[in-house]
């Protein structure tokens, strides 16, 4: 075998452990990736409804929302103590409460369902106009811890009850700070 | 200066290199305690009160329990479809439900509070007899993602509502293995 020096020796091992701290934060990142991705393939029928029902309230989207919701449908921030009953009350709601957003979304780390009650723990991203939090002429961007249940209809793919537990203490200090 | 060998100056940037990782592991992990860390001196008092509350539920302290219900307090598994009113009625379901059990603890991951509504999203970690999940004779370990909420009456010092929303999926998934 031909003789090594230290100093060749001390870079390939070098090397080697970066290499391996490398390979280390990537595995660590894509199981981190996967822990919090919602794959829709694997899902049950309930959580896959519930999430694109979540993407209409969050893209604005007015026309598939008023499918999902019936004269019956109610929604319900329990932490704000708000109820609207109905798809014409609920949905004049979030046209008002989403005026002139520029982006939002709900990030989902963890779902589950029991039947039709699908549980969602995540965290609401939202950036717009600060008018309505006491911050006019600013941009505010704001991530929300939040839980969301919805209980469906899932005969006629509905939602008969939306239910939020929202963090505002988290918002109230994010603004603070903006 | 004195010259120094290749070998030397290998054995001297792996160890800074070790330490540099050992301080950045040790660095990460401070930080992921401090964040899952429910600082009670710091809480409001609600959150306070709904901790104190929940440990004597995992504590099987069903005296204290006995002082924080009253006759007209709610239990309520939303994703079991279980309500239990009233002291007697919700602690002989506990007394139940916690036969044998080895260790039962909330691993509450985040917390906040509207008012009197103090909403705790974690993991339920039971370690006990499989009697009662279709594994005699076996011991089983079951780390359960899930939501409780607890509604109190901060006046009388009493929980006036307590709800589940449990991931049984997972507790199924974990059961399958042990």
């Amino acid at each position: 075998m031909a003789p090594v020096s230290p100093r060749i020796r001390f870079k390939k091992e070098f090397k080697e452990l970066t290499m391996t701290i490398l390979r280390f934060l990537c595995l660590s990142f894509l199981l981190t990736s996967f822990a919090s991705t919602a794959k829709t393939g694997e899902m049950p029928a309930e959580q896959q409804l519930a999430v694109r029902y979540i993407q209409a309230v969050t893209d604005h989207d007015y026309q598939a929302l008023n499918r999902y919701y019936s004269r019956e449908s109610i929604f319900n921030d329990r932490t704000a103590s708000k109820t609207y009953t109905g798809r014409r009350h609920i949905i004049s709601f979030l046209r008002r409460a989403h005026q002139g957003v520029l982006e939002y979304n709900f990030n989902i780390e963890h779902m589950f369902n029991s039947g039709s009650l699908v549980v969602m723990i995540g965290s609401y991203h939202y950036k717009g106009p600060g008018e309505q939090f006491g911050k006019p002429g600013k941009i505010i961007d704001l991530a929300i811890p939040g839980v969301t249940t919805v209980k469906l209809d899932m005969d006629n793919r509905r939602v008969s009850k939306h239910e939020d537990l929202m963090d505002y203490q988290t918002m109230v200090d994010q603004l603070a700070v903006q």
